[in-house]
């Protein structure tokens, strides 16, 4: 019997050990993708209690993993995402863990109490207030840039709309006190979301972002691309697009500028427009991030806003979303290769969050690829709902399997939650012990650990660090 | 190496062994789906051999499993589900024994002779002869209530037809010395398959059970609430729904009665109506057993009477039956939402026939809540195909990482056999392993093991008490 | 810790070592289905060094895993499939080795090396010069017959064009030094692609062949039952379909009659126009493979020629495909039902290319039987990028938990290389490996090994040579 996450926790052999030790353990984290706020970073956010940390302050915007956890354990909204008392939400949670069995908010919240707040402790209705008052004490000095130092954070990009200034990026880049680097990502999601009412209020607001009028798609692309080459200035070096289905479909500039007009207008469009619109404007946008020399990142599947009812209450990215079950390979392959025909595919990383079509998406990636470039297409590492023992093995088997996984540029967050670093150490832990296993199976080599150790070691850091060129 | 199914059968680990022996093994059975014969219950059946109780008694009515295993060893089929004679039946499944390695009818056939009959054999060719005597000897005391209280089983849903008039669940309730509860549930299938040439047919029944005339869909929905009341009275708790296809569109009442019109006529119906008029009639449905306090489950995904000439020769429900492969997640979800929308959701359960849907629908699930309830929407149990070693192990999997196995209701045969109950000790050695690998390689704190004792005894037993309102 | 890839590799047991040393192992290799070159073996073909045995003659001809593996390095085309130095092409690989780790080609060139060319050695960057030399010195007198006696090859099955006049296997039936069989095997694709523009070509050579002319979709038929009569009497023993998606609608003659003649002149045709030629062939074929006896196979779901610019420059085959998400079951289902109906439904394995689609496939294929047959529809052995360790892992137990393993006719190669062999020993030691741990844990009874030991050499061969009769 093992002890509850020790030193070795998740290192079932002693190959991985070595590797997780010797390796993985002290590399720096580069978290390309999440959703951290710049804001906060910028002015240094101090949390007023453990609750807010993990619960959020309140206005609706915290770990959503959390709040689906006390929703099915039947608590009242407002003691979950809401108003209700921080203590009370707290004693909820902590009440709940034992019930967590299995799931990883059992393992996450107890490596965020071990790692930044130094708390061993079995979290449980019994030592709830105890392990509050320690946490809160270690809150008084542990601000968000500390949270991100004892991570040892060195890079971290956000996630930004194209018609967003800036302001803390840039007064980011002009404070010598900050010793992470932050950047901003391009996240053009309002683009491509024409069928959206907002969508006619956005193309304004990117207008005044451009400082352009923008009357027919010409314009629009424009401005997108002036907004590109800001960011860019900004030290930009990635997109996100959130496609929950992927549409494409063969189009026109003619086309695809009719299409934008009625959405301009509110119209209602047809799936065979949206095919031509989204269409056309994902490969646009590909061939602008080509020639930055941007990866771009198409995270694929998410079913969202299910529960109307609280939609209508609390908004959107609150945790009613599930995975959904569409079939969209052959339309994302169109895209991938007209981009790749006249060479201005950018790299690209491909996230599913339904693990079902991990496979899929893997041998696709597999079908691209450029001179000169290590993994130019490559599945991302598990996402989302996935983001856990099972789903990161199951997606770095498939990696392993039909991929080349020395290759991979590793671990990311996607969180809202400073806390959420130590999935990095998560993910390092079981690629580990994949790896130790392998050897010690007799499918790798004893003799090659010299260069496994520096594989590890590339997945953790180093292939991201060169593949994004941070 | 392990002795072939002792004590200890797949109890890997001695956490597991301390779940199962000191929590799961001794708990009730509550059986809350499944399709034995009330009538057989009540009349408490003897079985006149162990063909008979294995295979059915040559009226095509028994353990499709065990017919699929016997039609791809490519014997005749009046030897297998027909009339041919009971020992040559017996013999044939005896002889095919071995090459059912790795099959869950190896485990479950020798699971059955062991709790049942006391026959600790391997069974193949050889001692075919001395098995069927020894378990016939048995079988002339052994009746269908033995079974049940052999089986520690409490309580048992059937699956009815709306207009059943559920006779033999009213004798059982007069009837003094029975020791287990038999409840009915509503199952109305026929109800929603308008597209079927009996729908007017039934409807004919249903008015007659109800005792009101069906002109219109609002007769019908009275007729049904009607009996909705009637099975209520009768100690109902559970409705069941087999959806083949999700069908959803938004529809009013006018646009609805249309297509229940037309289907009544007989006359063709579009994908669209069938859309209309069964997400209608889900709506409707669900509202209804929210009302009651019922409990709905959605059996999702099944692809029936693949063999036409099969069917045509002997029905439906033997074994010709696979698992789909169409998307359905997005109209899931709307059905689901728009109950939730003015809080007539009832506490529901899905089950995927599919694996690969898993992860999606558990998912999906968790995006519905009410406050005070334990779970509300929930991932059921491996169905069906899936009720063996992978399949349960991938279920049990899914729940834990995205949802709250700690919540779940358990275990269900959904079986036609007497003889299946020891499915239920099979499903918890493989929640008893799984935990305890959690305990054993430090996900899980064995300090918190007398919890997760209780865990395991809400999951054998307490939830499903709780949740059904036994 | 294991030593690499020693006698026992993979065999994790004391029973998978009995299994595989003393049942598995010395079994000859039938590989049914597998695309090597009849004018090789007949013209008894030497590589003129390990990279062209490895990678091909640069004419685009070669193993696309390998080549996959090296674009995705970021070699240039020409040092992969191309015209470039076969000593820097072998040099690239050799490199890339180490970051293999888990991908297949890792084993699967280690076994090559060992088994054909007695390297025990780790290739990598150091040693690739020594190998190189040791692997060349060996092809000096192992020749393409050498190879397949190595490996104990006892019967191949290539996959031929209706076309085709089978010269080479004409000539090798008169070769009395030859000793293994090489049968060929029917692969009508271009009779079913009637949407690509080398269909009409494509017919007048198939005029050609039957010395028919074909002016409508009867003399169509009947040049294909006349090819089929001609392969027959060659000893074919097998079809092969690639169906990338599955079509079928009921259709008349003359429905199909219509769409063949519109193909004929090029017309596009609609997806129900696909639906219904498509599934009438099928049929026809069906019945035509039916009455003679032969074993018709269906290899579903690649999605093909993703990166266009690729294929623009070096064509089909050449490693730019993969696996499709589409939906197939119910059409899959509509056309093996309608064989059975009146009988002519021929023995048929179901190969899936997407593994969420393994437990759909092999449900449905338990539902077709035939007396006296054992396994009429199986599911197919891991095809494709699922000859892998996983890939392999999870068809097996798929097989097993809603199956009969016992009766599946196991691993072939479906390869182009002369060196894909020691797949068939990767295959049997992961299998050994699986049923060694269902003894060992209890599941199946010690005392059957002798059974058990009987079933693996079954599965092996002995099934194969029984189901299709070699």
């Amino acid at each position: 019997m093992n002890a509850f996450m020790d030193n070795d926790f998740l290192l079932d052999t002693q190959t991985a050990k070595v590797l997780y030790h010797g390796h993985a353990e002290n590399m720096p984290i580069i978290d390309y993708h999440c959703h951290l706020s710049a804001k906060d970073i910028y002015g240094d956010k101090k949390f007023r209690n453990l609750a807010e940390a993990w619960l959020g302050s309140g206005d609706r915007c915290g770990d959503h993993y959390k709040w689906r956890a006390l929703r099915a354990r039947g608590y009242e909204e407002d003691s979950i995402s809401g108003s209700g008392d921080d203590y009370k939400k707290y004693v909820q949670f902590a009440d709940s863990m034992p019930y967590l069995v299995g799931n990883p908010l059992y393992t996450w919240s107890h490596l965020e109490l071990k790692r930044y707040f130094g708390i061993e402790e079995v979290i449980n209705s019994e030592n709830a207030k105890s392990i509050w008052d320690k946490a809160n004490k270690v809150l008084e000095t542990l601000t968000v840039r500390g949270m991100l130092y004892k991570m040892n954070v060195q890079t971290v990009c956000t996630t930004d709309d194209p018609t967003d200034s800036l302001e803390w990026h840039a007064k980011m880049r002009e404070d010598e006190t900050l010793k992470v680097k932050v950047l901003p990502a391009f996240r053009p999601d309002k683009a491509l979301n024409i069928e959206q009412n907002f969508f006619a209020c956005w193309i304004n607001k990117l207008a005044d972002a451009a400082k352009k009028p923008i009357k027919n798609l010409n314009d629009f692309c424009d401005a997108l691309a002036e907004r590109i080459k800001f960011f860019d200035s900004m030290g930009c070096k990635l997109s996100d697009h959130s496609l929950e289905e992927v549409h494409f479909a063969p189009c026109t500039y003619d086309e695809a500028d009719k299409v934008f007009l009625k959405g301009l207008k509110g119209q209602s469009l047809t799936c065979e427009e949206l095919d031509k619109y989204k269409g056309y404007l994902l490969i646009f946008l590909g061939r602008q991030y080509a020639k930055r020399g941007w990866v771009q990142q198409y995270h694929i599947g998410a079913q969202r806003n299910n529960s109307k009812r609280m939609y209508g209450k609390i908004g959107p990215d609150t945790g009613f979303d599930c995975m959904g079950d569409g079939s969209y390979i052959s339309k994302l392959s169109a895209i991938l290769s007209e981009l790749d025909c006249d060479g201005s595919l950018p790299k690209t990383i491909l996230y599913n969050i339904n693990p079902r079509d991990n496979y899929a998406l893997s041998t696709l990636a597999g079908c691209f690829h450029k001179q000169g470039v290590k993994g130019l297409v490559q599945l991302g590492t598990a996402w989302w709902f996935l983001d856990q023992q099972d789903g990161l093995h199951r997606n770095l088997e498939t990696v392993m399997q039909t991929g080349l996984i020395a290759q991979s540029v590793g671990m990311l967050t996607d969180s809202r939650s400073f806390l959420a670093f130590p999935r990095h150490e998560y993910y390092r832990r079981i690629l580990c012990s994949m790896l130790g296993k392998l050897v010690e199976s007799g499918q790798y080599p004893a003799s090659e650990l010299p260069v496994l150790g520096k594989i590890v070691e590339d997945i953790c850091y180093n292939n991201a660090k060169e593949y994004f060129g941070f």
